[in-house]
């Protein structure tokens, strides 16, 4: 798959009126962590540039050194064709009012089209958008947090909603070149063990268990089947099963069974 | 549905050598944004408790309050059942590596089972967890990133994985439908084994493995980590570990190397 930071470089993030320059810093390490680039500021309380933002920046320096800063919201939206602001779940006029999830399934699709141009909207530390500024976007989203302890950091909430975008673009990817020969959710590194060499294994098994005058007081033929049902659950590989074979020869040798 | 704060409130996270106090404030109140309560600190690098903790805590003081702090990484994960690490993607050794969406959806079900005991383990600031501590655990989780730029902030790694727990928890509730819940699809009949259990197996294992000198020809240490990925793999419950611990018992009187 072609990287999804090369789509998410389109993604806007708009901040309005915020109040900390180290919020800045951790809000352009969180987008450039994503793969996003664009971040514009509205009416910031903070100083800016200052060094507390290039601190939290962690080295995603070139997007600080890009910002644009805007007097009002409509300037740094003008050119957008689908804007969404984040907002507590109460508002007394309704709006369409998604989860970063479900935000992100309707962004993906836009995304590979150049001709969509996307911002995502974030408030002030302690009251986040006004009603005339959530009237500006076409979607709200809401973050499902503790009710009792709701407000995220600034940069946390970026993190959340780029971290969807990004997931939505990779997920999308990989069913688009699905492999179902990855049965630990990774490349690995050996074909996983066939039946017959598992049966090998278990026969082996036994037969030392045997060796050894290994005995399960309670019930011998039942241990058996545990120990299957344990390995079988391991799935192995061909290496493992390999290992186990030749964990199962030296103690016949030590046993002094096998020569 | 029932606020899913009550189930994450039984959901640890583990800290190692963490070198900033500011991220353990951004942490706690990461976690108390998503309802998790229960924080570990091993090691720390930082002076804890710090005035800057208490300041990205930003009201999450209960959880900073509550913290324990351990020596080693081993005594923080003593009393649990599933641990989950995080980790770059290239490992020379694979594990079973999980996307935070896919872990989220192996951990929603146990969370509804007391007897689960949940960790997410994260790493230090400039070198997260070494090989030793990853092979401490379970799962492996990744959070996908822009190569580019690929370390996120420690608080912004906690807020990923929490949301997605969460988001996991809540979606799940309203999808309403609740099948019985059980780590392999069915009732089990033990409890599974704890970390500190698994340990005392992985041990007495090695010791095992010197009595009957048993030698990757290969490479002798890579074969006990290959051994450790496989049974932690088959997350063993506790009477598979006694059964197991019986065999190398067994195998030691019968190599003569105990009574």
């Amino acid at each position: 798959m072609s990287d999804p930071s090369s789509l998410l470089g389109a993604l806007r993030v708009v901040l309005v009126g915020t109040s900390h320059p180290g919020n800045i810093g951790g809000v352009a390490r969180a987008m450039k962590n994503m793969g996003l680039k664009d971040l514009r500021l509205v009416a910031p309380r903070a100083q800016f540039p200052h060094p507390e933002a290039e601190f939290r920046a962690s080295g995603a320096t070139d997007i600080l050194n890009d910002v644009v800063v805007n007097d009002t919201l409509e300037e740094a939206l003008a050119d957008r064709t689908l804007v969404a602001g984040t907002s507590a779940r109460s508002r007394h006029l309704p709006w369409p009012l998604l989860n970063p999830r479900e935000l992100a399934g309707r962004l993906q699709d836009e995304l590979r089209q150049p001709e969509h141009r996307i911002a995502l909207v974030f408030g002030r530390e302690d009251r986040g958008l006004s009603n005339e500024e959530l009237q500006l976007c076409h979607l709200h989203v809401h973050i499902p947090t503790n009710p009792e302890f709701s407000s995220l950091n600034l940069a946390a909430a970026v993190q959340v909603l780029s971290y969807e975008v990004r997931m939505a673009l990779v997920e999308q990817a990989e069913t688009a070149s699905r492999k179902e020969d990855q049965p630990f959710g990774t490349e690995w590194d050996a074909p996983l063990a066939t039946s017959e060499s598992l049966e090998r294994f278990f026969e082996h098994l036994e037969k030392t268990l045997v060796d050894i005058e290994f005995h399960d007081p309670n019930n011998p033929r039942k241990s058996l089947s545990r120990l299957r049902r344990l390995y079988l659950r391991a799935r192995p590989d061909s290496n493992e099963i390999n290992m186990l074979r030749g964990i199962l020869t030296s103690t016949q040798k030590a046993a002094g069974t096998k020569k």
